[in-house]
């Protein structure tokens, strides 16, 4: 498909970044385009129109890039899921294990009512351990994960099965 | 002005955030009102239309929320600066005091070509010291200044003189 081409050639890939041994995928250069974020959108736009969103939720930091934009262009509220210390009102917690530790998400506790159909977009999906988190933040707030979203997903992670409990509707415009 | 009141209504104070003596300017709430968004986006447009801005330049983390949009708006190339770390390929560093110790912000070397007006987003001005590093970043990739755009500054912290060194062009939809 022609969103997937044109993504696949503006990703950059960035060898031993964060670390020795990992292959980042830099999506930069894609921001640089303004026709390419507006194909990102229309493509976004196209596959989750019959998932009856309600509410997007964006995770911090690139996912608050597009996850805002979606959430206009859909015309439902966006809301930030953040790590620890940097949402200011009530917040509700959820941690998940790293490589070596731990980290933790949050969400404001009135992000969206009960009941409330909700997207998590980020840029990337790699394990899903973020992503998961944040689903389990959405569940504690009694709302309903209507799907997820991403530019990338690197499929060879098997993140996707971390978040089939909590959806089966997962959208990526380009896989590894 | 009408965009003024909506969004002074909006902003919700959070209370010795993040720490004892600090009312919080809490932006979420118009996260959640697609209609004021687009009333911003809208209004950062009219203000910008003489500006001639090559690229927009956004702030983590809530500088992407809207700088983004605005840049895409534009029909411009949007740039991240981050925290020391987090861009993936190569970097220049600019580090600024902040109240015990420092902090240091980067862009990316390849972020614009010279001589581009860059236009510096954040959804809030206070001391002005991270938006001061952002700057340096910009002048030392030897990009001009075209402006400043925040949804709401502090008026009573200064941040302004920081800034005026750089460009005149300061745009905030409130104060305080």
């Amino acid at each position: 498909m022609m969103i997937e081409h044109l993504l696949k050639t503006a990703v950059r890939d960035i060898v031993d970044f964060p670390k020795p041994g990992i292959i980042f995928k830099d999506i930069t250069p894609i921001l640089k385009d303004p026709s390419l974020c507006d194909a990102i959108l229309d493509a976004f736009m196209i596959r989750l129109q019959d998932l009856s969103i309600d509410v997007v939720a964006g995770i911090e930091s690139r996912g608050f890039l597009f996850g805002l934009m979606l959430a206009n262009k859909l015309g439902v509220p966006f809301v930030p899921i953040r790590k620890q210390g940097k949402l200011p009102a009530q917040t509700i917690q959820q941690s998940y294990a790293l490589e070596y530790g731990y980290a933790t998400m949050e969400i404001h506790a009135d992000a969206f009512e009960p009941g409330s159909r909700v997207l998590i977009h980020d840029d990337l999906l790699a394990t899903g351990g973020t992503v998961a988190a944040a689903s389990e933040l959405v569940k504690k707030l009694k709302g309903t994960i209507a799907g997820y979203c991403f530019i990338i997903s690197l499929d060879f992670l098997n993140g996707k099965e971390q978040l089939l409990p909590y959806s089966e509707q997962l959208i990526s415009l380009i896989g590894y």
